[in-house]
This record gives C-alpha cells, structure tokens and sequence, in this order.
C-alpha cells in the first residue's frame, strides 16, 4: 500500500470512528480517559525508554530542542493528570446553547454537538499526543495526530498505550490515530482530505503554518505567532507596572503570550524606564528602542520598522515611547499579531477604552499577557492559542472543539 | 490605477473603517438603518431605473434569471422592511457571553465582538446588497460586496442610496463598498487580500463557490449544495408525511432547503407511497426510484448512486426504500450535503436517535425542510446557510458575523 492510501485509510476510519463518537456517553468518555492516565502510568517504563532512543537520536539538535522532547517520570505524571483534569469538566457535547419557538409552534433548540475528524500537526514535545487524545475524545471527535519525527518513538509509545484502552472498550480503532510514516509526503496527503477531515489544527512554527496554509483544502485554525505588548499608561501605578512587564518579558521568554514589544506613555517614560531597564538588564535583557527610548537610554540598539514586528521568542524586547493612549492602540493594532495585549493603568476610561479598541484575542488591564493559556483560563489542557478570528480565538480546548446544530421539533409545519 | 491597487485601495479602507464600526454605539448604528430604509424608499425611482437598464440588457438570459434580477415597488419595501427589522433586533457586538474569575483573582469576560471585515461574493439578486449592508453594519464589521455583472445598474443605484446615509453620519466612506468594476480579475484580486480582510461569503452556484474555496487565501464560509432529506419512519403519521413531503418538495424546488429525496421504511411503503405518488405527479414531480420503490411505482424512472447525490433544484425526486431508521442515518450521512434533514414519525426513541445521529446544520422531526431559513428562524435577515461546520452552521445572521474576544481585568498579576 502506498502512503497516499494509507493515509486515506486511516481518515476513512477517522471518519466513521467519529460518528460514534459523536454520540458516546458522557460516562464513557470519562472511563476511557481515567484508564488512559492509568496507563501512561503503568506504561511509564516503556514510554521512557522510546524516549531515549528519540533522544539518542537528535543529540546534535541544540539544549532547547531536548528539553521539549525529553520526558520523565515528573512529565509522564503531567500527562496523565492533564487526563484526569479533563474528566473533572462539563462534557461539552449536546449542551444546549440556546432554545427558543417560533410563531407557528416550532421548537427550535440550538445544541453543542461534535465536529467529527480533527488532524493535528505538531512539533517535538510528546506530551502533545496525550493533550490532544484526551481534548478530542471528551468533545467527541476522532484525532489524527502528526507528530514531529523527532518524537516518533516516544509518540508511538504513547499511542500504543493510549490505544490499548480504546480496544478495551471496543471503541473503533480509528478513534485515535497516529501516523507513523517520517515521509514528509504524508503530511502532504493529509491536507487534502477534505471529504473526510474537518478541522486541521497545526502547531509549531511559523514556517510548518504558512506551509498547512497554502496547501490544505481542510479549515486550518491557525497557531501564529504572538508579537504581545504591554502598554504603560500615564495613569499606570508604575510598581505595578514594572513587575507586570519583567513577567511577560522574563518569565519564559520562548513562548507564544511572552512580551514583544513595550509601549510607554511619554508623561511617564522618564520615571519608569530608567529603573526597568536596570531589571531588564540585569536579567540579560536586550533592548530596542525608539528615539524617545534613546534618549533616556543612550546605550540601548536602535528599534527598527522591522523589530515592531518580530517575535523575538528571545530575551530581546522592543520599546517605543508613545504620546498617548491613542497613538498606543493603533500601534498594537497596525504592528502586533491579534495574541495578547495588557494595559497597565488605574483610570478606568482609559482601560475600558483600551480593552475595547485593542483588536487582540486577549486584553487585559493590569496583568501578565503570560496568563493567555487554557489552563490557567480554567479551561483544563488546551490544544492550541488560535490567532484567528473565525471559530475559535485565544486559548482552544473543549468547547472550541465542538460546532452546533439546529434541532427543530414540529407537529406537522409545512412552509406558507 | 490597475484593479489591483483599485481593489487593495478598498480593502485597506474597509480595514481603517472596521476600527470604527466595531465600537459604534447601537442607537447610532440603529439610527443609520432607519435611515438606509427610508432613502431605499425615496429614492424608489433611481432604483426601479437603473434595474430596467440591466433587465434589458440580460433579457436573453431566462426567465428564472430575470425574475431573480427584476425589482418592483414591493421587493424595495421587502429591502427596506429588513433594515427594519435589523433595527428592532438586539446589538450582538459587547454582548457578555461568560464571565468568571480565576483562582489567582483575575475576572474574565469573554465578550462578542465584530469580526473586522466581511467581503460577500454574489449574483444576480439586487436585494442582497441591502441586505449584507444592513447585517454587516448592525454586526460592526465594515462590508466589501461583489454582485453579478447583470445586477451591477441596480446595485449601484442601491449602494448609492444607502452610502449617502453613511456620508450623512459622517462614518467612514469605506464602511460599505461595492466594487464597481465588472472585469473578473477583481475577485481574483480580492480572494487573496487575507491582510485585510478577515471573512468570504460566496453566495451562488457550486462552481463559483468551488472557485473561492480553491484560490482564497482568506477564511471562506460555504453556501454550499442542499442535498435534504425527509424519512418517513414506520411510526409516521402518514397524513402528515404527505404534506410535509410535498411541501419540502413542491413548495419552491429551486432553493437550497427544498427535499431532494425522500426515504420511506418498507413497512409503510406500500401504504404511502401510492398516493403520496399521485400528488408529486399531479404536481409534474418526476420520480427517480430504488427497486423496491419501482415494484410500487413500475413506471419510475431508476435512480442511479449519482441521483442521490444530486441538487436537482428542480421537479425530480429521488426515492429510497429503507430497512430500517439505521439504513435511513447512515444514508443521509453517505449521500447528504449535511443541511436540512427532517424524520417524520411519531414515535420519541426513533425521532432523537435520528436528531443525534444525522450530521446536519438543521434536523427536523414533523416539519418540512424548508424552514432552514435565518427569517424563519427568528434571526432577521441572513447573509446565507452555511454548510460548514467551523465558526457557523445552518442560517448565518447577525451573531454568527461575531467573534468575541476575552477581557482580563487584573490587580497586578503576574505568572508564577
């Protein structure tokens, strides 16, 4: 069999696997997901040791890369406690989102029900496969999962044991499905089965996104980049400001909700940068600034057209002094990537304004753009942050997994 | 300026235009509708003129074609009486969706909001122009439209009239946009523009659609075929299967939510489908059937795999006589386009086995079909049934020309 028809094979099962997905019990669903964590647990060795064949293999592949694709003990334990947290939460599927009748006795009822096959495409790090397999299987669709090759090993060890609580329960075996070719050709494949695939979510880098962009004949909701800003207002308690902006930049740098750029109100810019730019360097910050900003900080690079929109995924921050609240909004709007923006001010108009105006999947007043993450919206695990605006935008997990349908109940309506 | 540029230059207003509607207040917006109905009416004469002018020049093209292109003083109170009724219905854009706070103290709202920029890709029907303009407004997002070459003296005459409102409040002149070239390049320019425009609705025939779907690089929402079913079940009222299966069928053939085949159970074949049979004939109903069908009906016609995968849009009926309720979902989930299905029966375990299961924006026990329709539903206008899954499924109005966005308001949070 050629890989264009393995491939079709295993979306062919996807598909029909996710109708009866589409309609498993609640209680079901959390059974399998409870014995799913048990056994990446009992599987624990056996998981390990795949992983350090994956690990053996990409020595050559940078401190940063390793750390992404390592698992331990510690690792696996998250894992399955991202599975046993789902399990906790509402099961998204058949919730009745709105009900409502008509003027000739229709009942119509609007309800929450599973959007079938979801194709996911992403990196190294192997946890991935578990988060996914378990936000999949409790909003009620099939998965098809592409690892990075890299993971390969560590993703079918976890697979196989996933697995095996699928067959347990006589679920169909194509409700989770791994691919195991390292052929780039079958993520080529995959992007044109839409007769068969609903949602393709990619995660990883910039490059992997614009590639599932151009070519996939399948809805993509995109995982793009985070050019976040954190604005100084001249109203900012600027304590609170300082410590707000050295989270965003300092905290975990390489990730998407990090602090890009910095934007100062010029009532306050002489107060507040001198004592930031001391904590920023002190903690190897590289800084990028306007004219304004070099004025005050002589020493600092100078900020490019081209700096405003990079995501830098670094300890590198772009700063730019602004003349009010205005001139901040549209920057965030013309320069940033829609992620996360924060405000740091105490007047209300101005925050209200800011959160209003401000054309970001998250906005928040005087708090960390780092808190932009399903877990700590409390949605449980999440399968991506989407920069899109259409479906689902900011943190995905259960809900954003679903669609609707109309259920109309009649007594014999015929159309006038 | 080449259409190139032409097109971008209009884009890129519709984006600068969006920042503003996304934050008009509802009295203003609802005051501009008033407004755009009442100038529809005055300026009736213009109108009615510019429509003659494309009337004769497409007078070969059919008479469905001219009907669907022909205004009269009726069809511009209709166009005025759905402004109207935009204005009565609630402002989707700010509305609250969910709020809660987290452990760490932060208040989350996830809040509707307007999606941007929505281009509308059309044909011949001038009404829609007012239509989308008046949806696209109340919904704050700034609106791009496309109609057919043949309507382009009306939608001009139209676009015109309700523009002149947008001057008087002194909105943005890029709020709503007609592109008034006819050269077919425009949309070819327009499906790639995704940096400024965030949402295409083609609204037409397969073709068109196949088209936009293939080359935009810009999210698409499909308008696509409306293959319907109605089952009647064992437990049917068959008085009422007859009237809602002439209805789904009869009523109007040619739109997306008529019957296009009708699947009986072999129980109640035999007693149903002889007169049921009698009234599609009496109609000029031509009939299309499976074996079983033909030994009741000897003169039917033979349906082929293709028939029940066709949109006649037409009097042609394809027949199936089914098993069993399983035989009856898992066709409609095979040979379906996934819009509107309706079960008749009377029996409660076989009608919400038959909602659950069948995968259909709309799903109806005991009522035609042809109420999949945003008026019908109570949601005003609509800008279209859509037969995707992602972002919005069945009648598209008002909220569904939403996104939303999450509002943080903290004191000071930063991530551990």
């Amino acid at each position: 069999m050629n890989i264009k028809q393995e491939i079709e094979n295993i979306a062919k099962g996807a598909l029909a696997a996710s109708r009866v997905l589409a309609n498993l019990p609640s209680a079901t669903k959390d059974g399998v997901l409870k014995d799913m964590a048990a056994v990446l647990l009992s599987n624990k060795a056996d998981i390990l040791k795949a992983n350090r064949k994956d690990i053996a293999a990409s020595r050559n592949k940078g401190k940063a890369f390793i750390d992404r694709l390592t698992l331990n003990e510690a690792r696996i334990k998250q894992m399955a406690d991202v599975l046993l947290d789902l399990v906790k939460l509402k099961d998204p599927v058949g919730e009745l989102i709105r009900g409502w009748d008509t003027s000739n006795g229709l009942r119509i009822h609007k309800v929450r029900s599973a959007i079938g096959v979801v194709a996911i495409i992403y990196e190294s790090r192997p946890n991935v496969t578990a988060d996914c397999v378990g936000l999949c299987l409790k909003s009620g669709n099939s998965v098809i999962l592409r690892g990075g090759s890299e993971s390969l090993n560590s993703n079918l060890a976890i697979y196989n044991a996933l697995n095996s609580v699928i067959q347990k329960y006589a679920l169909p075996c194509a409700a989770i499905n791994l691919i195991k070719t390292r052929e780039h050709k079958a993520v080529d494949v995959l992007l044109k089965l839409n007769n068969y695939i609903d949602l393709l979510i990619p995660r990883g880098g910039e490059e992997l996104i614009k590639k599932v962009v151009r070519s996939s004949s399948i809805p993509v909701i995109k995982h793009y980049k985070g050019i976040c800003h954190v604005y100084v207002d001249e109203w900012a308690d600027l304590n609170m400001a300082e410590k707000i902006c050295f989270n965003a930049k300092v905290q975990r740098p390489g990730v998407c909700n990090a602090m890009e750029s910095m934007l100062v109100h010029r009532d306050v810019a002489i107060r507040f940068l001198p004592g930031m730019f001391k904590k920023f360097r002190e903690a190897g910050v590289e800084i990028r600034g306007c004219a304004l900003t070099r004025k005050i900080a002589k020493w600092a690079k100078r900020a490019t057209e081209k700096d405003y929109r990079t995501e830098y995924l670094d300890l590198i921050l772009s700063v730019k002094v602004v003349e009010d609240l205005e001139e901040a909004i549209a920057h965030i709007n013309n320069y940033g990537s829609h992620h996360s923006d924060s405000i740091v001010t105490d007047n209300y108009d101005q925050a209200l304004k800011f959160l209003r105006q401000v054309d970001s999947a998250c906005v928040y007043q005087n708090a960390s753009t780092r808190f932009s993450d399903g877990n700590q919206f409390g949605m449980g695990a999440e399968i991506g942050i989407s920069t899109d605006k259409l479906h689902a935008r900011g943190p995905m997990a259960l809900e954003e997994l679903t669609t609707y349908k109309y259920m109309v109940f009649g007594s014999g309506q015929v159309r006038q």
